[in-house]
């Protein structure tokens, strides 16, 4: 198996949970790649304690990386326009596929990255620099590759997401800042993510790669959040719309639509169901119709995520046979794992059930006492009026997360019970958190 | 410019909309996928008058697109699994490429058709086989690769979902599937779809891409949703819940669950608002979280869109070098459309307008008179008890779309008018739908 070596440049947010998540999940990875990833050089002006580089070659000089005629791949997660944009132009020139997760730099100079790549042969990747470990590049690029994309529209900023979700509680915006501020959520200057410059960045890459324009950054236009009162959005939520700080691109027969601002949408619609510091981008294609694409739209693992993706793409295209490049069932067969499929009674779920108990004085306590001896919790529990005046009065309870098997003991354990009537209903209950 | 010729089997509902979205974008996919993908042959055992096939030769007999040297890729939209497995095998043989629509064949022979493809090194895709035109299948095998996938959890039938989505209102099982099977939703034969076989063929395909286990379809557990009374439904939402039919694949460390059935989810969760026939699948992966996947799960083009992403897939492998597989913003340079990013005076918009109107008489009219004069509608109004007993009182109006310019000269006009205090607080509106 040959391997692809990658080059990581930056130790910050990104760049440690893309060294531990290549490192923590390299063997999967290279089951699902075709072929080994290896980290072959890892370079940032500060190293970090926290990080077990090993062996691995460290320098304080990304230009090293560039150099170093071991790597395939650079990955640029070292931020901002100059130096970024001279690292990922000179590993252009050496030859070397790039990486990198910065909008910014993508937004401002990808017209001009794009064409020299082109030149050289080589692969710019950009998944993680937009929506996070959201894989909505790929589905803009090749998931809808049939589609003439007309609108795509997102909540593509956490921090502005997070400042509006809270003001729905009638919190005023410097109020929420300053407590995103605390939580990590906000830079101290918090410019790039409320007057919507970051999210205009992303736009303006979305637009590109789903309406296929080129990059005109400097032609978005951008209005923050800081204007949006409390009092505006009670009136909204009045009429049924919730307040947004959307991205919005639009093709049109006279051109593109290309603008961030605060935008009402109505409560029904499921991007406006998003909150906090999740994002979501939305596309409509003229075959597909409307799809959403959800998830973290920052953090350390949640970058990295896209960022190995990317990887991972350029590993499948240049160490693989074409006709391999994707896996059937995305590993390589070898690196399948032959788990057993668990029979219904090993599974684990919490339960809705339903008992019609008769109207006789205990019946609730020997219903709680089954539940306790077979170990299942109750998490809530809801003793109904009898709608039928028959004597029967449901019983319904929520439980706890527990093994099917107890459940099942315990179910024909009440149904035993001579205060119970019929069967008792159970419906399986998720969580997801 | 090197062509990929395709030859499509079945001109059923998904082989119709992929004949006319092929057709139509042509140009659009052809741009994208850097080589033009040609419809070679049509094979279906009755040929449908409204598609314009012109000169492409049409067969009666699917097996003669197999046998035409002409064809690169075989596209499967028969259906069922003997003819159909039969049709593949064929392909493969003959070292064509296969793109499928056909979930069942895949969960029920994937193992056995991928193993002849591994062998015979042409690719086998399936795309549009799981969530229609939603991209999920590209998210689990490459936008996701880096992560340990735990949980894969999702609304996988539509025609379910629509039921279980018309049962809050009070109505019965039987009742909602009658009107499901007049409106096209479900077949006359329901049992695929509300027994939770369908789900579970989808289910297996996505547990297997997704966690990296072979298919198993045969040891899944499946429930349907008949037993699903609106009584439990109603006690479910008093909790805070709403019943969905999931298909839920979870790696445990002792293997995999993998069942269908009717389940509890909090209302809060993204999931539980999906509504109507769309789909929804949600991954969990240990680097990226939790991430959503929402969009029309079945459907002529939407389908459509899936099949021909995995042509275009089929065709940048093939067709182009591996460093270029996929053109940086989606296109070749050359496919790239120049147009204009629109001023915001051009943009279409529709508006939250909140004004600060003196009590005076007649203020309303003259607000309302100039937006009728600027040709703006006025989709609603509220006017608000002043809360500050200042004799302002606010008036929020929610207005159609229109062109910004209108919306700046109204505002301007009602700046100007001596009965409102300040400016007016506008915020723009979307419908997305």
């Amino acid at each position: 198996m040959k391997d692809v070596n990658v080059g990581i440049c930056g130790l910050g947010t990104v760049g440690g949970g893309t060294f531990n998540v290549l490192t923590r999940n390299a063997a999967l990875i290279a089951g699902r790649a075709g072929c080994n990833i290896r980290i072959a050089r890892v370079a940032s002006r500060r190293n970090r304690d926290d990080l077990e580089l090993g062996d691995i070659p460290f320098s304080t000089d990304i230009f090293d990386v560039v150099q170093d005629p071991d790597v395939d791949v650079v990955v640029e997660l070292i931020g901002g326009y100059d130096t970024a944009k001279e690292l990922v132009m000179s590993a252009i020139r050496h030859g070397k596929h790039v990486v990198t997760a910065n909008k910014a730099l993508i937004a401002v100079h990808g017209n001009e990255i794009f064409d020299a790549a082109e030149k050289a042969g080589v692969v710019v990747a950009y998944e993680a620099g937009v929506a996070g470990g959201i894989p909505v590049i790929k589905a803009v690029r090749e998931g809808l590759a049939a589609n003439r994309i007309d609108t795509v529209a997102g909540i593509i900023n956490g921090t502005g997401n997070f400042i509006l979700t809270e003001m729905r509680a009638g919190r005023e915006f410097s109020e929420v800042l300053k407590e995103a501020q605390d939580l990590g959520y906000a830079e101290a200057d918090p410019t790039f993510d409320v007057e919507g410059i970051d999210a205009a960045h992303k736009l303006t890459i979305l637009a590109s790669s789903g309406i296929g324009v080129p990059l005109q950054f400097e032609k978005a236009y951008t209005e923050g959040i800081a204007g949006v009162t409390p009092y505006d959005i009670a009136h909204a939520e009045q009429l049924g719309y919730r307040v947004k700080h959307l991205g919005i691109a639009r093709r049109r027969e006279e051109g593109i639509e290309l603008r961030v601002h605060p935008t009402l949408v109505p409560k029904a619609h499921l991007i406006a169901q998003v909150d906090g510091v999740l994002n979501a981008v939305m596309v409509d294609g003229d075959a597909v119709g409307q799809t959403m694409y959800y998830g973290p739209g920052a953090g350390d693992e949640a970058t990295a995520s896209a960022v190995i993706a990317d990887i991972v793409d350029v590993a499948r295209a240049v160490a693989t046979a074409s006709d391999q490049r994707v896996p059937y069932l995305g590993f390589r067969p070898e690196a399948m794992e032959d788990l057993p499929v668990l029979s219904m009674e090993d599974i684990q779920s919490a339960y809705y059930l339903r008992i019609q108990a008769l109207d006789r004085p205990g019946v609730l306590a020997k219903i709680a006492s089954i539940l306790s001896e077979h170990g299942i919790n109750i998490e809530s529990i809801m003793q109904k009026e009898s709608e039928f005046k028959d004597g029967r009065i449901p019983v319904i309870i929520l439980t706890h997360t527990v093994q099917e098997r107890q459940m099942n003991l315990a179910i024909a354990d009440m149904e035993s019970l001579g205060d119970i009537d019929g069967k008792v209903i159970r419906i399986r209950a998720e969580n997801f958190n």
